[in-house]
C-alpha cells in the first residue's frame, strides 16, 4: 500500500480512502501498525477547523436518534458530518449486537456523513488509539464536524472527553425526582446536559428533569474554560427535531468564545500530552506481553508460586530481565 | 530497626511489633521501603494456617456490625482475629471520615484481635500493596483469621478476592424484588452472599431478598472450588447476632473441602503469581514517575503539545530514554 498517497487522498476527502485508512489503523498486524504510524505522521498536523463533539448516555437515551437528528440538520446547512463509536461493551464481549450503521440509517446513506461502527475485539485502550487515530484522519479529510459517542461504561467517557472539544450528556427524562445516578465524573466533564425525550407524554418529566439538572451543575465549581451560561442543561425531542438549533447554536458559541480566549488551542494541546502519556503506559505494560517476556514471566511466576520468591523480589528479577532487552 | 528481631516478635505474635511492621510498610519513604523488603522475605514464608475472608457489601450493608459479631463469636471459640480495611474511598478523597477504629468498638478492645483502619493519602495500587502485607504480617504473627473489609467501589473487590481464601458479600434487604444493582463480578467472586438485617420490620424483605440471591446464584456458572451447596445465599442479622455460627460452619466446610481438593494451596499459588504480575505492572507504570522521568516526560510533552511529534513517535523516544536507563 502507498501511504504517501493514501494521505493525500484522504486530505482530498476521498471517502474510500478514509474507510481503508480507518480499516489500516484498526488492523493489528505488525506491518500495518507500522504503515499507521507512517500514515499518522503524515496526517496529524493537518487537524483543519473541525469542531469534535464528545457525546455520552446511557442506554436507551436515545443516543443514536440524537446523533442522526443532530447530523442530518447540519448537513442541511451544507457541513460534513463523522460519527464515530466508542462501545466498551462490544470491547468486552467481543462485538456489539446491533451494528452502529444500522442504527443511524438515514444518516449513512447521505454522502455527507460518514459513520463508522466501533471496532470489535479490541480492549479499552486499543479501541481508544484506534478511535483517537480515527479522529485524526477526519480532521485531516476536513470533516466540519466529529461526533465521538460512548454509552459510558468503565473509562470511556474519560477517553472521550480527551478526544473532543465539547462534550454532551444526554439524559432520559427520569420518573421520579433525583438525578439517575449519573456519576459526578461525567457532570464535571458536560458542557451541556441534554434532556431528550421532551414530547408527548414525557415533556413535563424533562422539564423537571431539567430543573434538577440546571441546579445540580451550578453547584459544580465553576471550571476554567467555561464561557457565561455554561454548563447548562436544555431539554430537547430527537423524535420532534426540537431544540437542535439551539443546541447547535449553544455549541458554536461555546466555540467562537473558547477560540477567542485561547481555550481551544490550549484543550487541544492538552489532549495531545494526555495521548502520548497513557500511550506510553501502554508500551510500558507492553513489554510484559512479548512472547519472550511470557516465558520468562512463566519461570519467574512459578518460583512466587512455590513460595521462592517474593513477589516484590520476583519484579526485581523480571524488571532486570525487561530492561536488559532481552525480551525485545 | 533492626529488622530480624522486629521479624522475630512477630512471628512471636507480639502485638507492638506488628503494629510497628505495619506501619513500617505503609511508609513510603524510601529506606522504610528497603526494610519491609527485608521484613517481607523473612516473612513471606510463614503463611501459617490462618483462613483469610474477604468481606464486601455497600456502605449501609452493615459490614462493621457484622465484623464485630462474626470477630467476637471468633474469639469465644478461642480464636485470633485480624481485621484489615481497604478503603478506596478514602485512598481517593485522602482519608476516611470515620475511622475503622471507631466503628469496632468492642472488637479493638479485645486482646486476641486486631483491628487496623485503612491506610490514608495512597492510591489504591498503593493500599492494595500495603494491605497485601500486612495480611503476610499477620499470617506470620499466627492469627487464624483475617478478615480483609471493603466498600467495593472500582477494583478494590478485585484486590481482596486475591488476598483471601473464602469470599463474602454482605447485601442489605431489598426493598423492592430485583438485585440491588450488585455487579456481576462481584457475584462470581462470592461464596457466601450474607443478607444482613434479617430482624425487625425487615425480616420477610430479607428472606425474599435471600431467594433472590438464592436463584442468581444458581444461574451463574459452576466454578471449579465450589463444594457441593456452594456459593450459597442465607440471611443473618448481625444486630441479634442470629445466623453466625451457620457462616462460621459454612466456612470451615467449604475450607475443609477446598483443602482436601487441594484447591486450597492452588488459589493461594495462583493469588502469589497474580501479585508478583500487579507489582510488575506498578513497577513498569513506575519509571514514569522519577524526578528525572518527569523532566524528560515535560520536554518531550511540550513538543507533542506544539505538534511537532505524533503521540506515538514521542513515545518511541521516552521508551528508548526509559530503556537507556537515564531516568534511574
Amino acid at each position: 500500500m502507498n501511504i504517501a498517497e493514501l494521505a493525500n487522498e484522504i486530505r482530498c476527502g476521498d471517502r474510500r480512502a478514509l474507510a481503508r485508512g480507518i480499516t489500516l489503523i484498526e488492523s493489528s498486524r505488525a506491518d500495518h501498525r507500522c504503515q499507521s504510524l507512517k500514515l499518522m505522521e503524515l496526517l496529524h498536523k493537518a487537524s483543519g477547523s473541525s469542531i469534535r463533539i464528545g457525546l455520552t448516555g446511557a442506554p436507551g437515551s436515545g443516543k443514536s436518534t440524537f446523533i442522526e437528528s443532530l447530523g442530518m440538520m447540519l448537513i442541511g446547512k451544507g457541513l460534513r458530518v463523522m460519527v464515530l463509536a466508542i462501545d466498551p461493551s462490544s470491547a468486552y464481549s467481543g462485538g456489539s449486537i446491533l451494528g452502529d450503521k444500522t442504527r443511524m440509517d438515514r444518516l449513512s446513506r447521505e454522502h455527507a456523513a460518514f459513520v463508522r461502527p466501533s471496532p470489535n475485539n479490541a480492549v479499552l485502550g486499543g479501541v481508544a488509539r484506534r478511535t483517537r487515530e480515527a479522529v485524526v484522519l477526519g480532521q485531516a479529510a476536513g470533516f466540519d464536524v466529529i461526533i465521538i459517542e460512548t454509552v459510558g461504561v468503565g473509562q470511556s467517557e474519560t477517553v472521550v472527553s480527551e478526544l473532543s472539544d465539547i462534550f454532551l450528556l444526554l439524559i432520559a427524562p427520569a420518573s421520579g425526582d433525583e438525578l439517575q445516578g449519573v456519576k459526578r465524573g461525567i457532570m464535571e466533564l458536560a458542557d451541556l446536559v441534554l434532556i431528550n425525550k421532551a414530547d408527548g407524554d414525557l415533556e413535563l418529566a424533562a422539564t423537571r428533569t431539567c430543573t434538577d439538572y440546571a441546579s445540580a451543575l451550578r453547584l459544580l465549581r465553576k471550571r476554567l474554560g467555561d464561557a457565561d451560561g455554561f454548563p447548562k442543561a436544555v431539554t430537547i425531542s430527537a423524535l420532534e427535531e426540537r431544540g437542535f438549533e439551539d443546541v447547535w447554536s449553544g455549541i458554536e458559541s461555546l466555540t467562537r468564545w473558547r477560540q477567542a480566549q485561547g481555550l481551544w488551542d490550549q484543550r487541544r494541546a492538552g489532549q495531545l500530552r494526555y495521548w502520548f502519556e497513557e500511550e506510553l503506559r501502554q508500551q510500558l505494560l507492553a513489554q510484559m506481553g512479548t512472547t519472550k517476556a511470557k516465558v520468562e514471566l512463566a519461570r519467574v511466576g512459578d518460583r512466587v508460586a512455590l513460595g521462592e520468591l517474593t513477589p516484590m523480589n520476583a519484579v526485581e528479577e523480571m524488571m532486570t530481565y525487561l530492561r536488559s532487552g532481552s525480551a525485545l
